[in-house]
């Protein structure tokens, strides 16, 4: 009965202490070190190695230490047919929140533009614009969003979402599948990206989609690299019919130094750390997790695999 | 009975419509057009020129038309025996508020760093912070700081502010005069200059004010250029006890092309645009104080030439 964590990121031996502080009951190894591998009944996984699951044949499930698991579908080797829980965290949330925020800020304020100016030691004020000015549209309200959008309404953004199904949070306009993505769109003078990364939802920040925003839109991505079609970006950035964009995550990580995103001077780039799993928080909810199977009880924060979030 | 306009910027006309149109019963000129000097009874002034209202022999009053008279003080030829009247303006205030905070987002949310880092082609995730993190003190809670004070609070940020006289602002840490001032500063992690600029507050964002700073603090000056020493912040930085500074407002604007501020990498320069005067909202303030001055009544906003605001 033990656990192994698998990720690739320096964090391994910062999971295990947690783990073993909160539950000195239960053992944990690092996928690194030598460890039983029947004995293993639970890998905790962040961006595993393809192929590493697979190694496990007495697994009872998957916990992903994230919010988001579309890279363990991304793996066709690891067992289908156990369940895979995720991490549902409110500081991952606030975190997030607070991020998506300091980017609208930055956007309206200009401070972009200016730390550009700076740099040409320009001095050259522009109207500002205001909160009220703006109309906030969120893609996806669910643990995240639904975050984001009760903040933005508290900070006096006027504020819309869209989901696959519709979400009521007060003070905010809510649209729900296809059929209203477009009028959403219409409306959205700063688009925010935080849908699950699905077959479904793939490359949604496309062209098409783009061209539905308002001319002069700005756009945040916070949630997969995978949702943007970058080329798409870098058009309607040229052609102006989009102001701007923020973006945390890419569909190669780090950033490939050639990568035309890093000297767009309409793209903000920040390292994908918008929103990052805290063990102090999380481990919790794990070991929380480790003994209900113990029990034979339900486990919390299932994740759907036909939905695939 | 007439209206002159002095400023020096490319307003004027802006300003001379706005008026006409809200009050067509005044007369209205420009400080460069032909007109009557002596049927001259108000100057609308905004960082004129000196000397320029002392020519007008039968002022009633000088009305300025932004928050900020410091300037009018600076003129030594302009008539001291008559009122100043300011601009008190809700927008003004709440403009402030919001640039305040942009310029929080981007220091704890490490914005800057980032955008200095993606000129590099660099990827270099960092922990970031939260508001909860964060205790903002607020130098000057007046008509602006009081409002700045509010939303911080409603944001989250623990606030505390400073002022000559006690202020009460529900669960902001209220703290007054020079006895209480170094206790203040011990607390302030992102200290906000919203003070008047005077003979007493004039250079006061010094060294020994910022060595009472705790290590690491970051400073936003959105007031007047008079209140910072520009070597001691350059000082504080390049020894790592700040760790940043945003800054609005210059001794000279524009900021000279050669000064140190722009190249320094943790500096971030606005160009005085954090809350400008918009005259569909101060117009009507002019007029009021206009027509009051006609009917013999006592004027609004009125300056206090002993303390300077």
């Amino acid at each position: 009965m033990s656990i192994v964590i698998i990720r690739q990121d320096d964090k391994i031996e910062l999971w295990k202490k947690a783990l073993q502080e909160a539950a000195p009951d239960i053992k944990v190894y690092s996928y690194l070190e030598e460890h039983p591998v029947d004995e293993i009944d639970v890998v905790l996984v962040w961006k595993h190695p393809k192929g590493t699951i697979a190694k496990y044949p007495n697994l009872k499930y998957i916990a992903c230490s994230g919010a988001g698991v579309d890279f363990i579908f991304e793996d066709e080797t690891a067992p289908t047919n156990i369940p895979i829980t995720r991490v549902v965290d409110t500081m991952l949330a606030s975190d997030m929140s607070e991020y998506v925020i300091a980017a609208i800020f930055s956007h309206i304020k200009r401070f972009y533009e200016y730390k550009i100016n700076q740099i040409k030691s320009l001095w050259n004020p522009k109207q500002y614009h205001r909160i009220a000015d703006y109309t906030v549209g969120i893609l996806g309200l669910g643990a995240l969003g639904a975050v984001l959008a009760k903040d933005l309404v508290r900070f006096g953004f006027k504020t819309q979402g869209w989901s696959n199904s519709r979400k009521e949070i007060p003070e905010v306009t809510a649209f729900a599948g296809q059929e209203e993505l477009g009028e959403f769109l219409a409306m959205s003078e700063i688009l925010v990206c935080l849908l699950p990364l699905t077959d479904e939802t793939s490359g949604i920040l496309n062209k098409e989609l783009f061209k539905q925003l308002p001319k002069g839109a700005f756009v945040i991505n916070a949630a997969r690299g995978g949702h943007l079609v970058d080329k798409d970006l870098i058009e309607m950035l040229d052609n102006e019919h989009l102001s701007g964009a923020t973006l945390d995550v890419f569909h190669q990580e780090p950033l490939s130094s050639g990568h035309p995103f890093w000297k767009h001077e309409k793209i903000h780039i920040t390292p994908h750390y918008a929103s990052v799993s805290d063990t102090a928080s999380v481990v919790p909810q794990i070991i929380e997790n480790y003994h209900r199977m113990q029990r034979g009880e339900s486990l919390l924060n299932l994740v759907s695999t036909e939905k695939g979030y």
